[in-house]
């Protein structure tokens, strides 16, 4: 008899139930993860209020692996009950952005092409285990896998992924270095990853900004490294930055916020002429009053990012494996298969308060 | 008795008047310019509508070295007699942006600061002839000069800095090189300097768009190395870059119209994931329905520019010099120094039809 | 009856001979190409003079898709029929490397420590099919593929790797553009390849050294674009460089020679200060009077290469298709399987003279 | 009657006294520096022990403007009592070079071409305070300043422009970063300020080798961020590289080392495939078995380094600044003017022993 996965399926808007699914049978050059946990990404919330079919969300996913077949194996260099991290793509591995390093970009797994990815194809996709918040998890031969050290915490490993993306914004698109000034436009735990990495890469000030409703956040920010915090609702952010660097303003501005579309306009403001703005933080609607002259007069450059290369999870994975940084600190909540909703609602802000990286644990 | 300089000088909006000045001493470290011509550059025209105090404009300046002083001889390597472009800034030499190459952006010349430079100081600042529509041009110690070969017609050489900024914005900033697809919209003097940039540096498809009223500038884009050429009043753009792509879209695109928002926006459409967009072109007011988003989903660097830095105008002219591009026909008009009103009113479409770069030549 | 393949063997220590193999069968993640013609590369010759047991040589090869498994034809996007090149590279496709775009230095490809790869496996591996000098050859899983344009010539298509070679080190390691001297030592398919790509990318004055016996390739350079060729058996390269360039030297040295060591300590005389070496061209031997002071008092980077990304033979694939250079002049011979030991002898200067760049065509 | 200046002025191989000067007068442009101290580096010694006529050496000067001229004022925008920094270049400001941010390579100040800078140039040059071991030093026009704050130790100061050298060396031209396995070949000044920088920058791992001789410089190594250290008179440095990587090897290479020429190919061994190497340390003589090829089949990019920019050595002074880490114990000896001699000498290895970074003092 086939042995059971248990999972917690989205059913409908801001709705999962429990269910079983058989352990599919193993490919050559597939394998079966045995998950420990998953991190809640912020982007689960925009995906759980919104019912795009039955599927497995979560996709920061730390296991073993359980199975594997033959050709997986060799390939990638694994073999059962070894420990790894995931990511979310599924990268054909033939096009030319996979043949270039940039298989983020990939069409065959990009979702805002509807591609096949971890955490967001639907289980009416064989063979359905294709999220984390589960037992089991399919391991598609896409799959891209980091090995992750016996001695990390399970709750710590699934910050691989976003402190990947912070190490690609922050330091990779961002530039953050040996004395520069970094501004970093919310506390979540995409803006705490920022503060790591550009901590990690020796930025001499930084600076972060959230609301009054952030302040625990802001307050982990300075444990992380940051040198000075603003509350948006207390302070001018603008003249706060000017005063903290002597009006010389910031070199690099990272927008991580998901607030409304002011914190594009202000990280105008706030760079340097010559400075760069990263963005991430989705806004669902217009930039009111974007002059992109200011972005001349300034010699502004801006750019868009999403997720993360290979070697930014390499690079996240070894950081967390030093213990340098306090990153217990972020592991803020805990949660069970059963609990999936409460922890998704607590991350979009309608559930516990206080809530920084959650994981979901499915054998609690 | 003092030699004289005569110059036209503007007293007004769209206005300017023919003056005397005395030729100044010439202190150790500065110099005179004896102007051959002065091209007519696209920024004049907002600057020629605007009335900021009386001043001569004209930056983009050729001429032979009148006068020296010492030191400045020494420290500039030439003499009397020898041929120069002169860079429009007047940079310090000493700050920051001065001792890492990006001199364009010093404060002391920056005229989004109100700096000293050519071509826009008030001749209420001694010794006044700070600008091209004149005989004689006062070389400041801070100028930046270039060599120019004597077999280069004038009228070829004023386009130093047009197509320095052309190098600097499709090949430095926007990365032009072989195999790249590039999207041009706007074919004024910027624009086509933009298509010369691009063919040099080997871009595989140059696209230019432009309005009904530029089809002569959309001929001479194909002269000068465009492969197609866009009415956007006649075509769709973004179906037409799509159809000549195979649905690729272009990786870069330059924006240096200098007409409504919309090219922004198109701008974002035009360009493929990952690609780059070069933006030049001043708007003067908000971009509607500028969506960030599109930057993340597209993964898009979009980049605020202007000017040109040493090494870009130093290739401009060796591109000149080479006799390789029939830039003649770039060189549409020449005026002289009591039709300077005339030059810039057609620069400004009010004038003269169908011009392309004009020089004043002011010994005509 | 299984389909019968024609392949010439390397048996020996400059000996091959002709063997019929089985068509093999065609797992569904391969394929098997008909081959157009394979080209005959410089490194074949050391391989031909050394003997590492018997394989099919070959590995500049064009053809097409004959047959092809379900999966494969998914993945790599093709059908039967379809015309393609392919790198010499099987990369693994799931290490580091490979995650970030150098898949050429992959360990499972790099034939340094023994990898696989066509036209240096062992016929002892099944299926045998590994190299271009043969009517058929095996579409590993791991295949890096290119579509060609059914009007490409195929004795052109055969360049799409060393042009590709060419526009890896002298646009993307040597930074050739716009205004740049480039200095090409060794004028044979390689050194041709970077004249072609250093043209196609704008480089100011293009100079290209060698001996007198190879009058003819320099002759050939002109036509690609070289300035200025020079006959180091009549002429002081160093002293002609000095002279070319005002006493300035080269921007850029690429020494893709294959003669003795003495061309690297040239390039380090002939390479002005903060300038770039590119070497590829192997000595077998060390090189004498190395002084790495000299690195440092001239600020030299010296940077071995070898082999060619993705994107550079897409890019090379795309100059071959448009027709832009007479191509044709580079391919000079054309042999049939049983003449390849003649090809590989002329190739090595031991057969026909006056060779550039040689295919080989099965079907003759 | 003019004031009076003191300065320990070289008159022999190995050989300074004690001799008087008038304070010169201070033309506009230029002013006098009253000096706190002067590093002596590790290049004094070489040039101590070759005679090229008579100088005051010294040219890691820190000190207080003490008269300025007003065009000089306002260009360096500072004024009498200020503390500042100085480069040891006296760049033009006008070449392409220093148009272009390379002003170390400007020929003007450049030392590998006879130029004028501090701590070489000779005294028969007026106004002969050209060097730090000295109470006075002349502001040249061309002299490069940097501020630095009151709370500074002097003798810590006085690393600004080799810690500048460690931060061009390790992280702008080797790339140290996060993730970045770092060997630093040499553990003198040069070697200890790499570390430093490598460490800023977020090295994941640095390892440091040197001679038993260096066993103290070695353990400071540690204090400032090295993860191992290597005696290589006791183990293998290739074995221990490899042990400490995992196999891996490192990623950047130091060479920073004065000793034989051994450690050239010695950073060859230790590097991995595709890493790069920076080459600091001279030779004197040419490299034994220097194998091009290897640079070829690791496909290693070799870096011939010198000097700091602008930006690294404000980078430097805002390290210091910030008191992160135990500059002091850097700072192990100071000597007055009488002392020159000895302290020369102990950079040299022939005087006082256990040296590190020694400073002139001339009140003392």
């Amino acid at each position: 008899m086939a042995e059971k996965v248990l999972a917690a399926v989205q059913v409908g808007v801001k709705e999962t139930e429990l269910r079983e699914f058989d352990l599919p049978e193993v490919p050559a050059d597939a394998g079966i993860l045995k998950i420990e946990v998953s991190g809640v990404c912020g982007s689960d919330w925009p995906a759980y209020k919104k019912w795009e079919g039955p599927r497995i969300l979560g996709h920061e996913v730390v296991g073993r692996i359980y199975k594997i077949g033959e050709v997986a194996a060799k390939r990638w260099g694994v073999k059962e009950g070894d420990r790894v991290a995931l990511e979310e793509y599924l990268p054909c591995g033939y096009c030319d952005r996979c043949r270039t390093g940039e298989f983020r970009l990939c069409d065959f797994t990009d979702k805002w092409m509807g591609g096949t990815r971890y955490g967001f194809t639907s289980i009416t996709e064989a063979p359905s285990l294709w999220g984390g918040y589960s037992t089991y998890m399919y391991l598609h031969p896409n799959s891209v896998l980091h090995n992750v050290p016996d001695h990390v915490p399970a709750a710590e490993a699934a910050l691989a992924l976003p402190l990947g993306n912070g190490i690609e914004w922050a330091y990779v698109e961002g530039g953050a270095g040996i004395g520069k000034t970094v501004l970093i436009q919310g506390p979540g735990q995409q803006g705490l990853a920022c503060v790591l990495a550009a901590k990690e890469a020796g930025a001499d000030c930084i600076i972060v900004s959230g609301l009054t409703a952030d302040a625990n956040r802001l307050e982990l920010a300075k444990k992380f490294g940051a040198d000075y915090t603003i509350d948006v609702q207390k302070e001018d952010l603008i003249e706060r930055v000017k005063e903290i660097t002597g009006g010389k303003l910031a070199d690099i501005v990272l927008d991580v916020s998901s607030g409304g579309p002011a914190t594009v306009t202000l990280a105008l403001e706030a760079v340097k002429k010559r400075g760069t703005v990263v963005l991430s933080g989705q806004k669902q609607q217009p930039i009111p009053d974007f002059y992109s002259d200011k972005m001349i007069s300034k010699y502004i450059t801006l750019k868009g990012v999403r997720g993360h290369s290979f070697g930014a999870v390499e690079r996240a994975i070894e950081m967390i494996a030093s213990g340098k940084y306090p990153l217990n600190e972020l592991c803020s909540h805990e949660f069970g298969l059963s609990s999936v909703d409460e922890a998704l609602r607590s991350v979009g802000g309608e559930g516990v308060p206080g809530v920084i990286h959650i994981t979901v644990n499915p054998w609690l």
